[in-house]
């Protein structure tokens, strides 16, 4: 089924204890894309500027990427994002913030992609995702993504677009502090009751956890990588495998939302072993496949 | 199968943001015995001072826990510690630390005890670990655990502990540290390269990763806990959980292992519930096999 995604196309620069990557292509749909076009055809939406260096359709190219909604806004300048990880790579700071095009008005939704069936809304202002959504016709499944800045200055807009959407895929810290508790599983079913049907807790390299308004519940550990390079994009690319696996089933049950956390660590367990789009580009869905089935292995007791 | 814990014995003073409780019995043999005593007959060596208010008898009563090894010194103090949970309950500080008849002379193994076919060394010095291990005959299966001061004071000792153990059951913190490693698989890997065929890191609220020296390995998630009011003690009835299962089958095979460490994790959600021994004790070995069944509903895709 057709995957639509909204967000961030960047030119990042990353420096963590293995090296520096300097203007590489980075961005939320990026990576959601890349990863995503594993399982189904991806629908990009996304803003550049006439200064980006990236041929996105070179990019993409032999995968399942339609860069309809690429819109390249001459006089304008590309999003630009700098930072460096720190120790075991839990923590970042921010180097370098340029919004440039991002802050301007955002990219329209093409006609062509407005019957889209799965809808991922990656990270940026919740007004600005729920005028995002409006553009599609009748989505079956919109999963969305938030940081803390929206949760302190943006809770009114939050608040609507999480009962706007299917399932709300946020970090633990961001959790605790939307639903004002620490303990991660009472802060989900808070979440909840805010309006999504589902909603899925990042917790980096230490997995994830799923749970539904019917009380399912589905805990995960990260895949035990040995080479972690860059985490940059694995929440992207974790999204990505998800409803990538989703859109290509065409169901949203509580067994295919576990399979699809299990495709999501997996394919973010393959962009963390090297800089940008280097790890994941070089894999192929066998890999995908086969790692999954190690995983399970790892994690069957 | 027989099994043995050496361990500390003591009385607590516990602050949490639920509560506080005050004078409450705790020690990690004594949580390790507890824990254990689900599943197998224990052998506890201990000391207390001639000043401890608790009747071990009684709080293990009904409980196939041999007290045969519990030394009550006469003109001694029981050790004490007191300690504050803070937030999350991931970070905790130490209000008051008297070691007592811990910095004496320590327990001997009885000798009924020298046949004992599974040992646990709790965390205490390597040497008197060492010392303790020596008063076995000829133990099929032994696993130790230990603590950042002597990595960072007792090394030498340590490493030979290394040699002469199964199993280091460690803190990821401690792992890393031990390994001068900050990737947890590659920890794992440098600390099996140290001695031990196994070992087990333990991520608290994170899970555990197992691995052995055959390159098998187990991640693990934490039981997704809704009431968490107390984590001490949660570490050694994870060991004690493990070790008891091991001893009821007689089996130390990866497979076994693996169900070993899931039971860990569930005895460990029990300890955590209430205050000291309260929820633990409350449980009956149907219950613990009940939530066993339901993790693995929990984590299996």
């Amino acid at each position: 089924m057709s995957l639509l995604v909204t967000g961030s196309i960047g030119i990042d620069t990353v420096r963590t204890p293995h090296g520096t990557s300097t203007d590489c292509l980075g961005g939320s749909s990026i990576y959601f894309s890349m990863a995503a076009s594993f399982f189904a055809p991806v629908r990009l939406v996304g803003v550049i500027g006439d200064d980006c260096p990236f041929d996105l359709a070179k990019v993409f190219e032999g995968r399942d990427v339609d860069l309809t909604g690429l819109e390249v806004r001459t006089g304008s300048r590309t999003f630009r994002w700098a930072g460096t990880y720190h120790g075991s790579m839990n923590e970042r700071t921010t180097d370098k913030l340029e919004l440039n095009v991002l802050a301007e008005a955002p990219p329209k939704v093409p006609d062509v992609y407005r019957d889209s069936e799965f809808v991922f809304l990656a990270n940026t202002a919740p007004a600005l995702q729920l005028q995002l959504l409006e553009q599609v016709d009748k989505p079956v499944f919109v999963a969305a993504d938030t940081m803390n800045c929206w949760i302190e200055n943006e809770l009114d807009d939050l608040k609507k677009l999480l009962t706007k959407i299917n399932c709300l895929i946020i970090n633990d810290d961001e959790a605790r502090q939307l639903a004002g508790r620490t303990n991660l599983v009472k802060a989900a079913k808070t979440i909840l009751q805010m309006g999504p049907g589902t909603v899925i807790v990042k917790k980096g390299e230490h997995g994830s956890l799923l749970a539904d308004r019917e009380g399912n519940e589905f805990v995960l550990p990260a895949f035990p990588a040995e080479q972690v390079t860059d985490p940059t994009g694995a929440g992207d690319s974790f999204a990505g495998g998800l409803m990538g696996h989703l859109a290509q089933t065409g169901q949203t049950d509580f067994d295919c939302l576990k399979t699809a956390v299990a495709y999501g660590t997996i394919v973010a367990s393959f962009t963390i072993a090297d800089f940008s789009l280097e790890a994941l580009t070089a894999a192929a869905r066998s890999d995908i496949d086969q790692r999954l089935e190690l995983f399970r292995t790892l994690t069957r007791f």
